[in-house]
């Protein structure tokens, strides 16, 4: 999928990955996914993305979200390799005077896979339970991965009625049908009464 | 803002209160905030949702997202009050058996604020560290809190170049001048080489 016009795209396991091949994360080199999370309140993104900056850390990608009363939020961030131990001993203070709890572990760019095509997966219904595990046993059942996942509890318009929405990207792999997929994804909402799309990342409409 | 028709809008902290008032959640009345993570593989979302539906919890609201070599997530749970202590008993085995590191903290429904108006800030750039600090701390001055911030680096079409995007959901409180913070972002804009949009949740366009 190069170069889609008047479109920016997310960057894939894959594309991180060639990002590093390229150089551009060479003097950036230590890649650390933080976990973080807190009682919630006005300043809380702030205190911490202040934090990493005076450790000159850089904030690769994240998610953070309210849930419940608690703001969590996952990071990916790298620094330099010599700042690596600054960092990562700097962060008990940084969890302590920002009132959080703070976990992190050490990663790496993933494998470029090569072969797989990034489709992203919509699914709206009713809110009932079992719905992720419904879609993502049908994914791991065809040997997808899943690389961003996000479902979020809706209300409907005019209806109020409480709606699930789930969002995911994923990396097809060379070896699947990916219209057989569909077609088994189809069966899923059939028989769970949800509203399922299944497009190729990249496509009109999509970024 | 109510009803606006043919979009569904994602659940606020004031709302999912409102859920709670209505009698939505009683019966799940236990909400806990999980968070996950460890080392990529197809079937870790699988594993785990499983694992939850096993145990008669739902997954009222999650972000997930490949970190580097890492599967992250976050996860707001809900279950009957009697089940909660076997959930939370069960995640240790859970743990060990899927390859997660996974953390707990109880929680609430957030309070209604009643009357913070929600907005989405979008922020595109080349990718320069300070970005989240610089447009956090000028939310953080106007006392504006951050239900959902979400960023990505992504490859720029045709030109290739790194691009981060960032992604924030916040509510303005009642005694901001929302065209004043709009001022403050478009400085900041100028300061940083940033584009900016800041536009109510809602509007057409809008989910």
């Amino acid at each position: 999928m190069p170069h889609l016009a008047g479109r920016m795209r997310r960057l894939s396991a894959s594309e991180l990955a060639k990002r590093v091949a390229y150089g551009i994360l060479t003097v950036m080199s230590a890649l650390l996914v933080l976990s973080a999370s807190g009682r919630d309140r006005v300043g809380i993104v702030d205190d911490l993305s202040a934090a990493l900056l005076d450790l000159h850390a850089n904030i690769e990608e994240s998610r953070m979200a309210l849930l419940g009363g608690e703001f969590a939020m996952i990071l990916l961030v790298s620094c330099a390799d010599e700042q690596t131990d600054a960092l990562v001993d700097a962060l008990p203070e940084i969890a302590e005077r920002c009132g959080l709890d703070i976990s992190v572990r050490p990663t790496h760019a993933p494998e470029v896979s090569g072969r797989g095509r990034p489709y992203r997966v919509e699914c709206v219904s009713l809110d009932t339970p079992g719905i992720v595990h419904a879609v993502t046993a049908l994914l791991r059942r065809r040997n997808v991965n899943i690389d961003d996942l996000e479902t979020d509890t809706t209300g409907a318009p005019f209806t109020g009625a409480p709606m699930f929405r789930m969002r995911i990207v994923c990396e097809v792999p060379e070896d699947q049908n990916a219209s057989q997929l569909r077609r088994d994804l189809d069966e899923i909402a059939l028989a769970h009464d949800l509203d399922i799309s299944f497009r190729p990342l990249g496509t009109v409409g999509e970024e």
